[in-house]
């Protein structure tokens, strides 16, 4: 056994659980390391939302430049140089990853580049790495290893016929055409992007929606926007009999008893996430597992005493500002920083345009639940802001108790979405009613008076519908 | 006397207040007349918010176009048509001008075209347009009929040489140079926009900062920022002995014993409001004012029953949304709609770039007050989402009770700072705490992170800073 360290926490996994988690275990004055195997961050940072978000900044811009008329502009010749869009997404993701190492230094984490496996509670062992082979002593070990995209079945990832996220962020080339298999949110946000620079898209989703999670109205407008945009789009449908060939992949779109052949210049899999637990856990090691993820209790412990886990290892709904909670919530905890908390309420969001977000129940689940339930609806044509922007489609839609106006969902689709849903965010977390929303002076001309028109319109109350 | 109609409620005015008020009347199923001497929507709409936020919006991707490099994007020749750029903001205004007057038949709301006077409770006269001489018989009367703005003593405004900012909405020629006297929002709006577009921009305030109700920090970057833009900025300073030539105006900006001369195409006078008040009440009416403002009770009531008063003509803050609540407010409270609510909180924006959005106390003022005060901050270079957009500049900051956290003050700069700032608007409304708002989970990346993220540095807890 090399030299041994002892540490009030070893973390394992530098993502939004782990390096979170270490952080605020710094924060508290504890002795701290993080493990991570390739870069700071993890793949949220490195590989998942900050690169996306920059790239989809570029199309975005890319959109805008081709209608400048529209905002009595004129440009001659607007072009972009793929590589040079990558090369910024993997600059933008290189300098995030950078600052998290600074926030590592500056709360005395010791950070070690490695893999790591946990043979006892206690202990961590480092077995990939310049540090292989040292063990670490650990009062509190945190797993937060993640999940990694999940692979067709039978079809290689080989980064140019066939990728998944990870691949199509490294990539430096544009495909003349692709078929995006799964339409959740990377599904789609990739689907926007490809076809924002001219890639004939074919998006495919199983399931009868894209975007499956969110509301019905929200996902229908979206299938029409995308539609518009030039994005062919299949849901419940099923892609088979992937033939890959040496510039083309063929494949078959299965929907019901039809069956149609497309070939296309890539395939882009998107069909979700499995659990990085392998190696993570020593033979001997009696963590409990529920399919792959780390099972805890509401103060994230495993079944064993000293080990907690955090973030996508402990299971759905696998978003990275979940990860962090979690993991805050538990180095909190694991040193009586306050109760754990486990997570309840959370928002979700897409980056395509127009962009998605929500928190809460959807209209269909709260019909499923049997609630008793009002809805409040108000559409971005009726906004001075959204308008005077170019941006009015969508809505914001607002799910409530019937009797005590309670807040069960919020859904938006349209400009800035992502960053309306904040306000219901905290309305949710406070239980506050759409009476509450609706008697909030919110500032004009915003995108945000439609959180406000929506709650309004719950009783009848908007004024500009 | 001519025919005599009667009303539930007389709006006179068809501004943010008036319209809203009307409509809500309407939504109450009361028979309504809203009076109005232009068009529906008043000055915010017509002159104001919603035409301004149009060239704001073509300024800024103005802007962007010509950095596409950033974006791994490419352009030749960016160019605009000014006169398309103010005939885009017009068409704006005309379709959300027209929006109102759909809502009004709608709610079957009376719209009358014209000016109006109050000879004596329950009666409004036309005074001008197509029924003038008519008399509306009103059991109610709201007097909405808001601000225009102050002119500088002395200078008459020609729309060419001498401008305010509703000259300026209407002018389709880009001065070659501008000096702009005051920098609150509109002075502020209106130099990033010419800017923008190329004009030389000299920005003059007599307080000591820009955007003098902002916080000081904020006023601080935002200079700041505004200069390395190019606009030349002097505070303190007071501008005398205008001389309009035939194509400039020569001024002299007067700083303590200093005395420059400078010398502009056009002068743009946004040195405020005064109240439109002149016509309004009969001669025996003896509604009680206020400098020129209205002074109304807490139900919005003046001095004479029956006779209520909302919106700017009621005085400071004079900004569309308080002046929607309040005529809201008084309407639900004169039909029984609930007990009338005075106005408590409430946001303010300026739509420049960087955005400043504020609620609540400054630091100064909590300072002022003698509270005992924590700051919460957060820099926006610490928010991926924000480096992904390649929008850093800026930052959160909070400011809440030191011993229950409770939220005193919001002030953001940055990118869509004016729609962040609406969850600070809920949470003040909610007498939420700063504990509140890190405990709520925010979608991970967004800009609104930030928001959570200034809040949990106000116990030190920020984790990416």
């Amino acid at each position: 056994m090399a030299e041994t360290v002892e540490y009030d926490l070893v973390v394992v996994g530098g993502g939004p659980a782990g390096y979170a988690g270490a952080i605020r275990a710094g924060q508290l004055g504890k002795r701290v390391a993080c493990v991570e195997m390739e870069r700071a961050g993890g793949t949220c940072l490195n590989w998942g939302c900050i690169p996306t978000k920059a790239l989809l900044k570029s199309a975005e811009l890319y959109q805008k430049m081709k209608k400048p008329e529209t905002f009595g502009l004129s440009v001659k010749e607007v072009g972009f140089d793929f590589a040079k869009v990558m090369e910024r997404s993997r600059g933008v993701a290189g300098q995030m990853a950078k600052g998290v190492e600074f926030l590592f230094r500056k709360n005395k984490v010791d950070y070690i580049v490695g893999r790591a496996t946990v043979p006892a509670a206690g202990m961590v062992e480092i077995t990939e790495g310049e540090q292989k082979g040292k063990f670490l002593k650990a009062k509190n070990v945190l797993i937060a290893t993640g999940c990694k995209m999940r692979r067709l079945p039978d079809l290689p990832v080989d980064g140019a016929r066939v990728m998944t996220s990870r691949e199509a962020l490294a990539s430096k080339t544009l495909p003349k055409s692709i078929a995006i298999v799964g339409a959740g949110a990377i599904g789609v946000e990739f689907a926007y992007f490809y076809n924002a620079f001219g890639t004939q898209v074919t998006l495919v989703e199983m399931l009868p929606q894209i975007l499956p999670v969110e509301d019905e109205e929200v996902a229908k407008l979206l299938h029409r926007a995308f539609e518009k945009q030039g994005i062919k789009i299949h849901v419940g449908t099923k892609c088979e009999n992937f033939r890959v060939g040496k510039d083309s992949v063929k494949l078959n779109l299965v929907k019901g008893d039809k069956t149609e052949e497309i070939e296309v210049e890539t395939v882009l899999s998107a069909i979700g996430v499995v659990a990085n637990i392998e190696g993570v856990l020593g033979k001997n090691l009696k963590v409990e597992l529920d399919r792959n993820y780390v099972k805890v209790g509401d103060d994230y412990q495993t079944n064993v005493k000293g080990i907690y886990a955090a973030g996508d290892i402990v299971g759905p709904p696998w978003l990275a500002h979940v990860a962090t909670f979690e993991a805050v919530s538990a180095v909190n905890g694991m040193f009586g920083h306050g109760k754990p908390e486990r997570v309840k309420n959370f928002p979700g969001c897409t980056y395509c345009q127009p962009q998605v977000a929500s928190t809460g129940l959807t209209e269909k689940a709260a019909k499923e639940k049997g609630l008793a339930y009002k809805v409040g609806k108000f559409p971005f044509t009726a906004s001075g802001k959204a308008v005077a922007s170019a941006e009015s489609e969508g809505f914001v839609k607002v799910i409530s108790d019937a009797k005590t106006g309670e807040i069960y969902g919020a859904h938006i689709i349209g400009a800035e979405a992502t960053e309306l849903i904040a306000e219901y965010g905290l309305a949710v977390h406070l239980e506050a009613t759409v009476e509450e929303i609706h008697q909030t002076i919110h500032a004009h001309p915003t995108l945000s008076e439609a959180v406000m028109e929506a709650a309004a319109a719950t009783s009848g109350e908007a004024i500009h519908i």
